[in-house]
């Protein structure tokens, strides 16, 4: 769906090494059989290679990946707590699959190339495209309606400013089959449930939410050429971001009348139902589908979370109905997410059209406001055991017991050379073992090994078929 | 690592849609709210889409992706048990990191591109690269020895033909910092550990293990230039793709004498010890490496698997001492896996060696494999509820019927349209619901739910707070 945060990628720069030369100051390459080695084609680089990912990609570094891991399983579980079925897409499409007509930005920032055979091919900006395609092939062996989730990789070439890179990941959630406000409904439920899992109160966010059918009600008083409404929405997703001026200016270069554009500012600034009401009379389409999803809101439990807004309208052209979008409520961060319904995208493909919405959750805004309301777990490495030899001769015993313990279903960190007691400790302590297991020749004369249970120093011998 | 099976993707291809003109026959998009929908910038398209993926590139719906997910959960658990931590790089590289002398195969195939800033990227062909650069940059921060494992996708552009696809998986474990052959040991123990998991035994496949530096004894007795090294390995990697008459040609071409080759291909057919002991003299390094491997084997259990051959070198220019491959005792199927000891792959990248080993494990042979042994699981879409209202007016309340349950950790499916009860049954039967929960309005008045068991057919009443 809407790569809501698609223009906010994690902002922690990869850390520079300041000095690489000493990189091999722990271990060192065996320089004894260095001779009798096979030589390598070395020495390709007369200098060293540039040791960074790419600009505005990121490595990720088991500490990274611990967090990343944490994030997406959180992603999972919801998806999983409401029957979603995961799916996947490549990373590679065809350009062709992101051009459309109304002027968005991600269109100016598609990660475009030309392949081996001359094809004009795009590393996916968002993921929504990707499942309209795989929905269009699968056609009539799908059951409907369809739940699918997908985590997923999307990339944009932009120019580099801080705090934003050219790829993050984003978590989706569609539903295509679904044409009530119910659909709506359950997508931002699932997404109040994955806030407040990883402990984001409604006092952290709330989820703006109205309907592009409002705008339409607005722009046809004013019979607006309907062919100017797409253009009409992408400009005022840029509000708050261009001047009140610019964008007045952009509204007429696409044909709107002076009295159109004032109307249309009035009701964006619109908060409450009464207003809009008022406003627009209260028998629209509109009014009706908002008045439902408020009202599902409240059964649903997450009434506290969202507020109507008419401002909201999202950045992507494929939007027909309700649109939201999830925001920090200190005003600090971009959205958080965002989404709504599109039940004209398969027609753009050539398709028959399907009711379907839909959202994008990016991994690089909700980790920015982890970390401002310091909320950001603690998630350490930890493995049970760490196994280690007494004796150089006694490899192949510990290589044993870590055996007889990994078939039993325990983590075992094996230490693979020949080390001081003191540096198993403090590895011990690195990996955030429970147990040390030493295997000493005495103990294993007798076919047993000394346990350590690391946090009370507690000792005893056990035989290592007994090793639970 | 190598990849293995870069050259083997998952065999059946994307399932054509014959017709997708009924694409919307289950679902209709809201008929009756099309006239006051905002109109899409639709028909950017005269035709239809081409709704497959790019050539050579996989979707994952749904059952795919639970497959998926049952291999990389398998990958992932074996990692953890021998203690490694996961990491990932970026998908985009610098071509740069690439591009080695050797003749390797894979160099042609790099899926590289010029970016919008001209610079050369590629579509990462292997993992071991991005390793290397990571573990430059973050040089001494890291404590050795580093034991990392990543599930990363990889690319290679080649000519389609069937079953190759253009990426696939890759799952890959390396230590860094171990000089000793325990390192190796370790890591073909992870890979029999995986293999035993997902039900393969030593009756279906088996790992080659043999050494580079026994080729470089040989080529050694007679003086072949080191610089040729290389490029015999990835020579000798071609056989049995290609004829015995071919070989020789290549080999000739690097100025390897008569005498040279023929013994070489004499020494490559060795399968045992003591043959290689006659023929090298059983002081070398090369025999003493092997010799405790094969020690380390027994000890961990699993000298059923192994077996020495020397005809084992692995396609890659940077391995330098032990080297592996899984394969399929059967003969039907190209290498399961692969892996050896690079300890120069730092230098050739402008850093310090590191003494490093790792192996790379595709996800395509061993899917293939398993459909070939009937192994394949069966990995059923399971959502433990249904929930259903029985009257449009009470869809609110199945929403706070599905909230309760999904607040008590269950996995719900909730039935966001009206639909018949036969309907609802037979969505039940496809997502294997334990329960099917009806809403009502007799039993919602007095604030019950009914719960039938789907298995038994035993139905009952119950509050809906004290639902579990």
């Amino acid at each position: 769906m809407a790569p809501a945060t698609v223009d906010a990628f994690m902002a922690p720069a990869t850390p520079l090494s300041a000095d690489n030369s000493d990189v091999n100051a722990t271990p060192h390459a065996s320089r004894s059989s260095s001779v009798s080695s096979p030589p390598y084609q070395a020495v390709d680089y007369s200098q060293k290679i540039d040791v960074n990912p790419r600009k505005g990609t990121r490595d990720f570094p088991p500490e990274d990946m611990r967090l990343r891991n944490w994030l997406f399983q959180n992603f999972r579980e919801v998806s999983q707590l409401f029957g979603f079925e995961e799916v996947d897409y490549p990373i590679l499409e065809s350009e062709a699959l992101y051009i459309r007509k109304g002027g968005e930005e991600i269109r100016d920032q598609i990660y475009c190339f030309e392949d081996r055979g001359n094809r004009r091919v795009a590393l996916r900006p968002e993921l929504t495209p990707s499942l309209a395609r795989l929905v269009m092939q699968k056609g009539q062996s799908l059951s409907y309606p369809i739940k699918w989730y997908a985590i997923g990789q999307c990339w944009r070439y932009e120019n580099m400013t801080r705090g934003r890179r050219r790829e993050h990941y984003q978590w989706n959630m569609d539903i295509i089959g679904v044409p009530d406000v119910t659909g709506e409904a359950e997508l931002i439920s699932s997404i109040v449930t994955f806030f407040k899992r990883i402990g984001i109160t409604a006092k952290d966010v709330g989820i703006k939410i109205s309907s592009r059918k409002v705008l339409q009600e607005v722009m046809s008083l004013y019979s607006v050429p309907e062919t100017s409404f797409t253009k009409a929405c992408i400009i005022i997703d840029k509000m708050g971001k261009i001047t009140i001026e610019e964008l007045k200016k952009e509204l007429k270069s696409i044909e709107l009348s002076n009295d159109a554009i004032e109307n249309l500012l009035q009701v964006l600034s619109i908060k409450s139902f009464t207003e809009l009401e008022e406003k627009l009379g209260g028998t629209g389409e509109a009014i009706n589908e908002l008045k439902q999803l408020f009202s599902l809101a409240e059964k649903f439990g997450y009434s506290e979370w969202i507020q109507f807004d008419a401002s909201v309208v999202r950045g992507l052209a494929y939007y027909t109905g309700i649109v939201f979008e999830g925001f920090d409520r200190e005003g600090k961060l971009r959205a958080v997410c965002g989404g709504g319904r599109y039940d004209r995208l398969f027609s753009t493909f050539g398709g028959d059209d399907l009711p379907a919405c839909g959202f994008g959750f990016g991994d690089a805004v909700i980790i920015e406001l982890l970390k401002e309301r310091r909320l950001l777990p603690e998630v350490p490495l930890e493995i049970e055991n760490i196994v280690c030899s007494l004796d150089p001769d006694l490899k192949g015993a510990a290589a044993r017991v870590a055996s007889v313990l990994r078939g039993k279903g325990r983590c075992v960190d094996l230490v693979l050379e020949n080390k001081p007691l003191k540096w198993v400790f403090k590895r011990a302590a690195r990996i955030n073992a429970r147990r040390l297991i030493l295997v000493g020749s005495a103990e294993w004369e007798k076919g047993m090994v000394v346990v350590k249970i690391l946090s009370s120093g507690e000792q005893y011998q056990v035989n290592v078929d007994e090793l639970e």
